[in-house]
């Protein structure tokens, strides 16, 4: 995967002289993408590109080629294919697509081309994919411009989708492997490459069909032991299976037997297109969760009810709060009022103002041998008018910077966008858009937890 | 009801000298939101407040009072109920908390404020409550600010959470009742009144627990005719459940006995706290789904397939295309391109670009016969620099003015904020922040469909 990933000279076969709005000219975002290596346009019809020299091929290029990306019609490309290993090129990313996604010529194509590539120690990325992103070397061979950043993230894809809609998926993108139709290079080599890549501390797989299963397995739970594994699988219901089919032309599989299997390796499993994001975000930012057991602090009673709801749904279980606890809050309450988990403060702050009480209880609630991870609800308030009921300096006061207990937020009101990132400036702390979010992104940091428990029992053992 | 949301009169019980941040209060917030009745302000300390003649009790003010809100402490409450009434108030709200939300002594102040209303023919909101809301006519006896819209959402909750964080539920609310502990005005009351109001074109409902269940099965139902009823039942966990009792001291009831009573009375229940807006602006915006069939246009094969699988998750089918529509974009794409639903546009697009293939699809697609609703999914490119990738204006021009087949769709890339509004600029369709939440809306709009049409048969067979 080295050559994929970390190439000094990347030859672009089938670039093409236009460039500019509507021309998905890969050289032309390579180039602003900044990518640092040596760039070989090639290009029967033209004796230079965007500046750089053109070769009508790469024997006349005549020099080292790491990575050949080849975008040309589909007919052409074994012949190209061909060439580049004759060059002694070792990866080759073909971005067109037609082939195990389209029709049996197609599929024949692309038989073809992986036996060509095999028996001369060539590997092939693709076809139908978008290839690589590498942010920490800013190398990118999409032909769609991407967001750049340095981010943790590693991405393992069969669309270029979680590339251009990174934020509708893992968020960012720290490097990124689209295997298409995964033809020759398949989960395996992506997955063993960035686990053992230590700019990566979290990898994001988007699955439709997976080969070498077994091999995959004992992989995702090696690399699992150091970083989160998460792999949204799709092709889930029947018309997807078959959509699986003809976009990729993998085998969807028996999903309920992919979870499974994948579970057990320790994979964190996704099952809808949002959360894919939601978990990254959350186990980069949040500690696995020691045990079941979740304190909910509330300024709504009825947002309280909510919080349990979808705790229980979600497995989690409410924390017994000490006495000690009850009674940090207690003493600021009217004595009517019952308190327990959720933990309900608003007759206390009608009585000495929010930002009095709310660092008291997340203190309390924090120190609680009982608890294992607190779920805040507070408010969100227009500013500046309403400033005294935005509760986050306090709450980020109260919190430790060593993080041993997850602490999530929710919070209500008009102003959710800039409130939030008031919470979340210090880094210890994540607000979610609903309380369902909220409970979900617990419980994976539950799961998390226990996989880590199981690792540490089996070492304990052996 | 009427005189609790249109009062000509409202007298403020117990109202505080103390105004400015943190004082809640209600009379300020109420002169701020601009209400032209007028407002008698009750305070034996005060000769006036914020500007307006202050009375030591409601007898000295000596004039004729619609609505008495009552923000006294919990033992002051009882006294203050038997003053209203004899000076003949029939409207009164108990914001105080304390009551059948908190110990044995609140229960039984609750019973006997009950009993003394009902001896004379006054009715009680509440306790436990911010009262109401309408922004017909610029009223709110909340002590909490609320954003001001004329709205047609009526909504009916239990807590105040549903007023001040109306972004996190409804979205919007034209006129808001807040039952609280409900011990006198219920829910059949506040539906009863939002049903018949023609301001009024959609109800979400906030329940913890429900009494006179017949009569608002039976009311649901006749209200459901004319406009849709949302039903958010929290407490159905058992720490929710036990939360429930300590919050407004109702009984949380079966469940799922709840769920099926509310939906064979035609209610759309809800299950998650995000569900309510969604529904909201949904049913605002969308038409009835006619049928169960959906067609998906994608320009992410990967898109679709995860598409297919949310669909069928919810209960709906993909339509099969007719030939017509099939050809009208296979005439765009390659020959090896096979064409089914989900739609994948790609490689046409590859070809003849995005702005020219898509609205010649989405128009194929909505002239089908078989196909009973849309999901679109595009791109939200960058811009100004990918203007070429935003296919809004097409879009729009393509769908028509009158609706009935939902459309709706679901956008990826890095702006999705600015490109979203432009989809939805002409208010012909919707843009959902999954896809997820796409499928889950039109099954909701399905579900409607499906109640007018049983409706529709049972008027015609009678």
């Amino acid at each position: 995967m080295k050559h994929f990933l970390e190439p000094a000279s990347v030859a672009l076969i089938g670039v093409s002289r236009r460039s500019g709005p509507g021309s998905y000219n890969l050289m032309e975002n390579m180039l602003e993408y900044g990518f640092p290596g040596k760039i070989i346009p090639i290009n029967p019809q033209a004796d230079e590109i965007l500046g750089v020299k053109a070769w009508p091929n790469v024997q006349a290029a005549a020099q080292p080629i790491d990575l050949a990306v080849i975008s040309l019609p589909r007919d052409l490309v074994l012949t190209s294919v061909a060439e580049c290993v004759a060059a002694g090129v070792k990866a080759i990313i073909v971005v067109t697509q037609g082939f195990g996604d389209a029709d049996a010529r197609g599929r024949e194509l692309q038989a073809e081309m992986v036996a060509l590539a095999r028996q001369n120690g060539a590997r092939i990325l693709g076809p139908n994919t978008l290839g690589v992103v590498n942010n920490f070397n800013r190398l990118t061979t999409s032909f769609m411009p991407l967001v750049r950043e340095k981010s943790p993230v590693g991405l393992i894809c069969q669309s270029g989708v979680f590339f251009v809609g990174a934020d509708n998926f893992s968020g960012q993108i720290g490097k990124g492997i689209d295997l298409g139709n995964a033809c020759d290079v398949g989960f395996c080599e992506a997955l063993e490459y960035l686990g053992d890549d230590p700019d990566i501390k979290i990898i994001a797989v988007h699955m439709e069909g997976l080969e070498r299963t077994r091999d995959f397995l004992s992989l995702a739970a090696r690399v699992s032991r150091t970083k989160p594994v998460l792999v949204y699988k799709t092709g889930k219901s029947e018309t997807g299976a078959r959509a699986v089919a003809s976009h990729t032309g993998s085998l969807a599989g028996h999903y309920r037997i992919y979870e499974a299997a994948l579970r057990q390796a320790g994979v964190l499993f996704l099952d809808e297109d949002w959360q894919m994001g939601e978990a990254v975000r959350t186990l980069l930012n949040q500690p696995p969760m020691p045990g079941d057991r979740v304190a909910v602090i509330t300024v709504t009673g009825a947002g309280g009810i909510m919080a349990s709801d979808a705790l229980e749904k979600y497995g989690l279980c409410p924390a017994t709060l000490a006495d000690a606890t009850i009674k940090a809050v207690a003493d600021l309450s009217p004595e009517w009022m019952p308190l327990g988990n959720p933990l309900d403060l608003w007759p206390a702050v009608m009585r000495h103002g929010l930002r009095e009480v709310y660092p008291v209880a997340l203190t309390a609630v924090l120190d609680d041998p009982g608890v294992d991870s607190v779920l805040m609800m507070s408010i969100a308030p227009d500013l500046p008018r309403f400033e005294f009921l935005d509760v986050s300096e306090g709450v980020n006061q109260a919190l430790p910077r060593e993080k041993s207990k997850p602490v999530v937020a929710w919070l209500y009101g008009p102003n959710r966008g800039q409130v939030g990132r008031r919470f979340e400036q210090e880094d210890k702390i994540l607000v979610y858009q609903s309380i369902e979010r909220a409970a979900w992104s617990l419980s994976l940091l539950r799961e998390r937890g226990k996989f880590l428990e199981r690792i540490e029992a089996d070492r304990a053992n052996s």
